[in-house]
């Protein structure tokens, strides 16, 4: 997308990040432009009668080590409002506070507040993260939640090993690569060890994995002598397997039968969902099944973005938080409504959007 | 060891393979020398008065891409028995047949055959599992198991991947590399993420490994600039953290707080045994906890070996199975005992057992 274009068309946003150890995520709610009307000052406002701002939710990444690029973006967008917005109490505020998660809020905190004058309002990464769920899918729960398990072998191991492995430079080349590599070049199937047959017995085929990267001790071969596509298949296989796996056994525990999928490992891609469908299906016996959501990237940066709307309730800033430039809008109490998503996966997809104002 | 040692001290034996995908692995029956006189026409029997046959258990293991090793090995040391054996009808015997399990049990048939002139008896691989352990645990179960899970990262994506990321040749190579190594290199660390701080709230300290092999993504680096000890460390780390967080999800499904552990990837070493006691304790939060068997990763050859005994109980073909050379030792209804194993962890390690002879 064109920043240029979102210049012009943003005049009200609310910003919130989730900055990861790989990726930072931002969300931000950019208004339509028929909403406003120019005053009799020449400043700009909310057409008279209005009590909704119809709008977009605009989603954008970074990698984190390029996190200077997410700065000027932010910067040249005016995501920030760092200038001309009023405290509650009528003194002007030269910082920000904006909603950030992940881990990054609490290591870049310092670097955004001198750079771009914002406070991080820190919010916890898993609450962000079931927030930003139940907001995609309409739920409204009872608040309460569980960390119950994680694993260290996801996007970054894939991302971490497919560099060194495949001297792939970006996500995106790697998953590409991926696609045209057949996993059965460096993967030790269990026709390979059985000579050819099914270990039937306990349901496994000839053509299961019985050991990623195995053949890779046998084959006599360098990692040179590799074709990277393959490599790059046999490790997506790997970690989508090994993921579903533990998925499906944390999902056992509770009963559970339909399992979310999120982060941007899967970011829409069919084979990533694929693979993790069928580990799913293989090690349930078909008992359960994964599901994915749209924007699956981005859960903890609308939680972040979602929280301003919960703290208005009972807080006396909430006007700081809700007042856009030259305090065109006032909003409190405001609600975010979301519509159904009928756009492509792109990044740049936006999902429609509208604030209630008071 | 030297093979020539065995040749000498070896006067009876039973054999059993398991053949796996990377390894073979053989136990063996070795009786002591005080066991046995020489006859009247010059040949070697019992010593009579016999009733129980004292010796060793002998364990042995190859690469399966070396198999010709393993092929002169058991030739060398005579441990098939390819001559000089009846059949209980009395007619002499050209094949010979020896119980193997794995899948190298189908796909080396034929070799062996041709070979040795062995036929393999083949045994399922779960139950020789089960078996084996039962062994030496010294427990009589009810027969009954079931295999719950598996995963394909184990010792062969240890191997695989560590030769392709270090160079390494062999298991103990890497292994060796591994000690020396430090993961904070190469694993993204909670700490990193998280500007050093714990993530106290769902109880993970800043030294967590949150991404496997995370930090090659954002480092710059390609794989000739990291010490391969570290990638060495990172990798053992990222396996034996999975096979603990696998066993005990899997554990828990059964409500069991002592997990057997055992395979090659083991084998007695410290570190790896750390690693996965560690995991096991971390996701268990304290509740669980891992234990280690001498001998693990000889199971299924042991369980392939005590099942000659069995069989022996309903098998009009028990006698072949227990005629050692010149048929000095007619064997029914045999028990297998074993003594505590007070030897080192050694491969050349053996157990005191003895055979009740009829």
């Amino acid at each position: 997308m064109d920043p240029q274009d979102f210049r012009f068309s943003t005049q009200i946003s609310h910003l919130a990040l989730d900055i990861g150890g790989t990726l930072i995520k931002l969300v931000y709610f950019s208004a339509n432009g028929d909403n406003f009307e120019e005053s009799s000052d020449g400043s700009i406002v909310v057409r008279s009668g209005c009590s909704v701002v119809e709008g977009r939710l605009c989603f954008a990444k970074f990698e984190t080590r390029k996190i200077d690029d997410c700065l000027e973006f932010i910067r040249f967008n005016i995501l920030h409002h760092s200038s001309g917005v009023k405290h509650p109490n009528g003194t002007a505020m030269d910082k920000l506070s904006v909603k950030a998660t992940g881990g990054g809020a609490f290591r870049f905190a310092d670097l955004f507040k001198e750079k771009l004058g914002i406070l991080f309002d820190k919010e916890d990464e898993m609450h962000c993260l079931v927030v930003g769920a139940n907001f995609l899918l309409k739920v409204d729960g009872d608040g309460e939640y569980e960390r119950i398990s994680g694993t260290s072998l996801g996007g970054g191991t894939f991302l971490g090993l497919g560099k060194l492995l495949t001297k792939c430079k970006s996500f995106d080349e790697l998953l590409e690569l991926s696609h045209h590599g057949n996993n059965r070049v460096i993967d030790m199937l269990v026709g390979d060890i059985y000579g050819g047959t099914d270990y039937s017995k306990i349901g496994l085929s000839s053509t299961a994995i019985a050991s990623s990267f195995g053949k890779a001790i046998s084959d006599g071969k360098e990692l040179e002598d590799y074709q990277p596509e393959d490599v790059a298949r046999s490790l997506l296989r790997m970690i989508s397997n090994n993921i579903g796996q533990i998925a499906y056994l944390n999902a056992l525990r509770f009963g559970l039968k339909r399992i979310f999928f999120g982060g941007f490992f899967i970011r829409g891609l069919e084979y990533t969902m694929d693979t993790i469908s069928v580990a799913v299906h293989f090690w349930s016996r078909g008992e359960a099944k994964a599901l994915f959501l749209r924007h699956e990237g981005f859960l903890g940066a609308l939680g972040a973005f979602t929280s301003y709307e919960t703290q208005s309730h009972n807080n006396d800033l909430k006007s700081y938080h809700h007042t856009v430039e030259r305090e065109i809008v006032n909003c409190s109490d405001d609600k975010i409504r979301h519509m159904p998503v009928t756009a492509n996966l792109n990044d740049g997809e936006t999902i429609e959007c509208s604030i209630n104002l008071v």
